[in-house]
């Protein structure tokens, strides 16, 4: 029996979104936040993810207007890279991850570190403005942190914080919510991850659904 | 004030899968099943999503045999690629997605359907034998149905059918579940995703955590 499904990917986007609006509890969240909560709904497969997500006024805001101007995407993992849709950026904006970069694995061992928190010390040349996202790892928002306490770091526009996971997840994303070095979207909890980061960048990217 | 916590990768995970092992209810799964649970558990950072895993009796043993033989992995798209941790595959298997192979958006509209259902007729001369990854879209998913009720078109060896969202994601791992062309993983109902694919596949390739 072959079977027959939705094959209009416009059709299939539009319905999911009406049917996250329908069942969502999406009150709480400003019109220019709205778009962005119901995608990272949308790419949990969560109703209630909406609980979790939290975003300081002026988030959606600082992010726009540093894409709008340009500003690079900074990712902690090559799957949050990967999941940015090209055509929606507004300024054809550049996309990083370092993690593969052959420096990182030496500089994670001087480091005592992780790789991916070893990586985000060669975002320094293009954090100034930028838009930061971590969508995977809590070593990787931990290490954003500690280099954002000294003064002379350059400062994004701001930060998607939505690592994933059972050890520092939380703590992480708890410490960026405590004391925000910059506008900023999370997930609170062990709740996150690529896919979810991704959607927002997206979100935030273009008014597009 | 500077942030301390957990530096050491390999404890991170030791430790996370620790408490998943002692959160989750892990007691249906069998011996060679259970990895591949707990890291889908670990990418989606939820205990719970247990409940909704599926694996058809002999699944593990199908797609681990396959990637030790040298199996290709077929993605449906490239967070699913991209995530998969190439030294933990056996054979240096290649890893295979074709969402962005040129010929595909002229397919899609022959088709009338997705790219991402499209680009799987781009898999014919992989299929055979190979471990397929879907993550992302319930359409290709749909699409690998249909194509695998011809009996002329090649077998995977198993399939990890994974979707995620609102329209179709259910429906179409409802269908796989209901009449597996090949031993098969799912998540049941709306979660998924690329995340949680690539747990899977990562947990197949390797026993190591």
């Amino acid at each position: 029996m072959i079977h027959t499904y939705e094959t209009d990917g416009a059709a299939i986007y539009a319905q999911s979104f009406a049917m996250i609006r329908a069942e969502a509890d999406l009150v709480r969240f400003a019109p220019d936040e709205e778009p962005i909560a119901v995608r990272m709904i949308h790419a949990a497969g969560m109703v209630g993810l909406e609980q979790h997500i939290r975003m300081t006024p002026g988030f959606a805001e600082a992010a726009r207007t540093a894409l709008a101007a340009g500003a690079p995407i900074l990712c902690d993992a090559h799957m949050v890279s990967e999941g940015v849709t090209r055509p929606r950026l507004p300024r054809d904006n550049r996309v990083i991850c370092t993690l593969r970069d052959p420096a990182v694995p030496d500089l994670a061992r001087e480091m005592s570190n992780t790789r991916s928190a070893a990586a985000l010390e060669l975002w320094r040349p293009h954090l100034a403005g930028a838009l930061v996202a971590i969508g995977n790892a809590p070593t990787a928002l931990f290490h954003l942190l500690n280099m954002l306490q000294d003064p002379a770091c350059p400062r994004p526009a701001a930060i998607i914080g939505c690592p994933v996971g059972f050890v520092g997840a939380r703590e992480s994303k708890d410490a960026l919510w405590a004391a925000p070095p910059a506008p900023c979207c999370i997930v609170e909890g062990r709740l996150g991850g690529s896919a979810i980061t991704v959607a927002a960048i997206n979100a935030i990217a273009s008014r597009a659904e």
